[in-house]
């Protein structure tokens, strides 16, 4: 279990009416905690605040999650914190109060230091991701496709899945974005009807184009899949992590990825974390 | 604030660990307690029992719901009971756990008897119902898209929602199912990408089945609304409700509404409770 302070107070119970369990009614981050410090936090704090603008949540105060994550995380080398942000507690119905009191959890999960990981085993999952063009990018709380999507992927004693729309279009991981390598070019789907807008999907494009590494953000399926030389995914905690085999068929890791990692490692994102 | 036992005791709160918080890993039921009774009690279980099985939880003892139910209620005429079931408390990540201790609460709302009410005044949403064909019919816990689009019918003053696919077929109300009359035959859109299966739904389609009145459960979209002669809504607390009013074009109540209502009050569902 975390340590967790809940509106500022140490707690490990959250309100049984909180629209947050009753509907999924708010959002979170999962930020890496390395060299005693929250990695990316500014980047964290801008999706944050951009999900509450969309969700119209009141935006917490960005002073106090700052000052509430040190005191967490003090002393502790290496660990996740997850910040939680829900409309609050309220009465019975879908209908948001006019005036919610929100809820901001935050948690913290002290870790050993990591081992170097071998490249994920993924595989392709039939549970979709829920589609909705007005949500999509949000980081919301209700994930029940990626849990059930999970299920299928420990199921086989895989890593990582790889979620589909309902019109076969590609998404992204179970709990990363993915990017494919073709002759030279990054592929990555975008998030238009699903899928969140990663803070290391964002910093990994950004690298590529720094680096002149063109790159296509757009509509991609099987195909895409099964035409890719290489294959990695992203996300806050792992930073790239390649994928070494998907649905059974080995997948180069090759150069591209190679210098995107390091890359991104100059940019102070090394995993596992130092 | 409701009456809660939580896993059996009185509680006000819930693990800030509890999946149903973190993730949206779980389900509910909203029942009506009419006449000191669970109405449609064996409904609203089944459902409950084919929902854990899909989201492979383990399935709450329905003996335990029946006595937690009948002790929160005692002495109460009127009201409203909500059941939640969640893969209970769990580590970080969507990964569910291979042996959940799942979390069972149930609420219980008094209220006064209810006050005849007026044919709702309905209104087309622009936030979409979230799509997942492998998810859709479940009354899961994630409902954002519900709580949206429910701030736009807040916002113009209106009582009920209809809501949309991203393709533009009809899914239902914000917090019912739909139904339309046209030339003497019930429609009502299929869920088969999104939207719940409704228990009073159900009722309402085996009741016109008695009755001889045909019904259509498929694909519709804006002009099978633009061509009903007859709208009305359902769900577990409200019976059927007319639509008077979709979005400022008054829609008649015509004879095929008032004759599933009384059937339905026949059946024992009459609103408001006696």
């Amino acid at each position: 279990m975390g340590r967790w302070l809940v509106n500022g107070e140490a707690a490990g119970v959250v309100d049984i009416e909180d629209r947050g369990f009753a509907y999924g009614d708010g959002l979170f981050e999962t930020i890496a905690w390395r060299q005693a410090t929250p990695r990316l936090l500014d980047r964290h704090l801008a999706r944050l605040t951009a999900g509450c603008r969309r969700l119209a949540l009141p935006v917490p105060d960005a002073g106090m999650i700052r000052t509430q994550l040190a005191s967490l995380g003090a002393g502790t080398r290496n660990g996740t914190a997850k910040l939680i942000v829900t409309r609050g507690p309220g009465p019975r119905g879908y209908r948001p109060p006019s005036l919610p009191a929100p809820t901001l959890a935050i948690g913290f999960f002290p870790a050993a230091p990591g081992e170097p990981r071998p490249g994920a085993v993924a595989v392709t999952c039939t549970v979709p991701a829920s589609e909705n063009a007005v949500l999509a990018g949000i980081k919301k709380l209700g994930r029940l496709d990626n849990v059930m999507a999970q299920a299928q992927v420990m199921a086989v004693g895989a890593d990582e899945g790889i979620m589909f729309g309902g019109d076969g279009r590609l998404v992204g991981g179970t709990s990363s974005n993915l990017f494919l390598v073709r002759a030279g070019q990054l592929f990555t789907p975008a998030i238009g009807s699903a899928g969140v807008a990663g803070i290391m999907r964002d910093l990994v494009l950004e690298i590529a184009a720094g680096l002149g590494i063109p790159s296509v953000v757009g509509r991609l399926g099987t195909p895409d899949l099964a035409g890719a030389e290489e294959m990695f995914v992203t996300s806050s905690l792992v930073g790239i992590r390649p994928v070494h085999r998907l649905d059974g068929r080995v997948v180069g890791t090759g150069p591209l990825t190679a210098r995107l990692m390091q890359a991104l490692a100059e940019a102070g994102v090394r995993e596992p974390g130092p």
